[in-house]
């Protein structure tokens, strides 16, 4: 990655003075999101738990434990110390592992900059509680929802570190904040968009893991891209359907962190869901496909509170059940498929 | 594919008497939807011009010349006599080569039932009367919009006939007329939907071919899934708005026909649109790629005219103008691409 050249002011034709940016969090995730935002001109600290991470991106612009072959830009450095990361930092976003959150960030709290803008990376729900993520930042680090913004699209880590170009949405209620969100991250090959509806972008970051689950399942039974591109198009009018229960706008569905996610998910052979579902629908056991994988998929539980709150909510979810049957209720793939397709006739809407 | 079981009437327990369908274009297309009307109990008369096809789905129940290793459904019979091709038939779906469909299907205007539903199962435009194909259909067969039906969707040919699920939308402005298509193509592996937006389903099935055109030039460029992720996805945003300005339904763009045929279109590597954008990505003139592919593909001609009409009813459409550059002017992709994503910062929405 290059050094992006230093910003001068219309006005005075001096340099502008530099968004000081924290990335919390020094895995594949946060450290691709550092490097675009120091390619957009920002100072960033990446905060990393370990010395010889920091070691390797002061030393060599390198995070050769998460990010191995990536140059990073001389505008990232690092730090184990959290007060001396966030330290004015204008924006602080956030890529630790969701389930511990609370514990990783509870210490930032009292650290934070009065304005920060935090920024949620992260996706699914947390266990136990069911909130949304940015919800858990907004609680845990004391900032309210009008200053947390989340980041979700088509951003398969590797491809943004490879500067492949990809849009992305910056979501978060006030928009003053999600623009400032997208100037500090647009690089020529990173183009956000502002959105204002995060409940709709954090349930398309949850529900599409369930979406790649049912596609690797399918093409794991050995079908092709009819059966993709169906279990996409429809499993997505069904999330649809639940967001805007939610109070979700439909636009988002369609949009970046919806459809963009999604095909890019399904369509990576990499992810774990995809992997996890082949095994499946090759015709192992939950248990045996977990062990192939390596562990779990996040749409292996995922699927079980979706459709819990889609009943709830009185929202027919027909491939999610499809997913819970065939992963948790051992129902084989052509008896589910049998189901799905013999339902009754109707018109393709979203009532 | 299998027989199907003949359906009895509730009210008599006796065999309900089965739908007359026929089918005009023995290709891998009208010969696939023949076998699937046949598989749903219709009675599928199959009209092609060689005797020799004729004969092998009379004698063989196979069609080797443009369907190779696919078993027909016993419902399906051919002719080349288009007076008792169309005979009694309740639903006649068409699949003849869109730019002689007039010379072609001329003949049959006078010979169609009074009450007859027709189907297109044809896409583009014609050539010169930039006419949708549904409105060729109503023309040269004197039968008004209202009995004319189209299916749409993420409908690869091989892999319907392979039995493999999918769904698909029928569109017709009548929406009992849609709902009698539909019925007759039911079956185990293959879902209609119902659908009133014949506009937005035909331009969908148009303008897929400029987005699937791109994708393929930006893997030939080396690109991953989060670049054909963001084509695919701000692909569909601009025909959606482009949609809409001709009056169409925004629920259909995100439906099987739109997101559908698209995800289908770009996921398959067998599509001549892909493959020349692959060849233009990797750095050949237009010339050269359409050498390379062995012909020229939909979306080099019609990427000019959807962006034409985009222009009259002053609709922006990046992605369609990227493809034109690219593919017309001799831009190249990095130049292009940089135009694309150093366009001012802007909020995720249709307007």
């Amino acid at each position: 990655m290059t050094e992006p050249a230093p910003s001068t002011s219309p006005a005075t034709g001096r340099p502008e003075e530099r968004v000081r940016v924290a990335v919390l969090g020094s895995g594949a995730w946060g450290t691709t999101f550092a490097a675009v935002m120091a390619d957009a001109g920002c100072d960033v600290t990446l905060w990393a738990r370990r010395d010889d991470v920091v070691a390797d991106v002061r030393d060599n612009h390198r995070n050769e434990a998460y990010l191995a072959g990536v140059d990073l830009p001389a505008g990232v450095t690092a730090t184990t110390d959290a007060a001396e990361a966030v330290r004015g930092a204008r924006i602080v976003a956030v890529a630790v592992p969701s389930q511990h959150a609370r514990t990783s960030l509870a210490p930032f709290a009292a650290l934070l900059e009065p304005d920060v803008v935090v920024v949620s990376l992260m996706k699914g729900v947390e266990l136990g509680t069911d909130r949304r993520m940015s919800e858990v930042l907004s609680e845990v680090l004391d900032v309210p929802a009008e200053r947390v913004a989340v980041v979700s699209g088509p951003n398969l880590a590797k491809e943004i570190a490879a500067q492949q170009p990809t849009g992305t949405v910056v979501s978060c209620p006030d928009e003053t904040n999600a623009r400032l969100v997208a100037a500090a991250c647009t690089t020529p090959y990173f183009r956000p968009y502002t959105n204002t509806d995060v409940v709709g972008v954090e349930l398309c970051g949850a529900a599409k893991n369930v979406i790649a689950l049912v596609v690797g399942i399918a093409q794991g039974r050995g079908y092709g891209y009819n059966t993709m591109a169906t279990v996409i198009t429809r499993g997505l009018v069904e999330i649809t359907r639940l967001g805007l229960a939610l109070g979700a706008q439909v636009e988002t569905f369609a949009g970046l962190a919806g459809m963009g996610d999604l095909v890019a998910t399904c369509a990576s052979p990499l992810s774990r869901n995809h992997t996890l579902g082949k095994h499946v629908g090759g015709g192992m056991s939950l248990d045996e496909a977990v062990r192939a994988t390596g562990g779990t998929a996040e749409g292996v539980k995922s699927c079980v509170s979706i459709l819990e709150l889609a009943q709830r909510h009185d929202v027919e979810m027909p491939i999610t059940g499809a997913a819970v049957a065939m992963i948790h209720d051992g129902r084989s793939v052509d008896d589910v498929t049998r189901a799905l397709l013999g339902r009754p006739q109707k018109a393709e809407s979203l009532s």
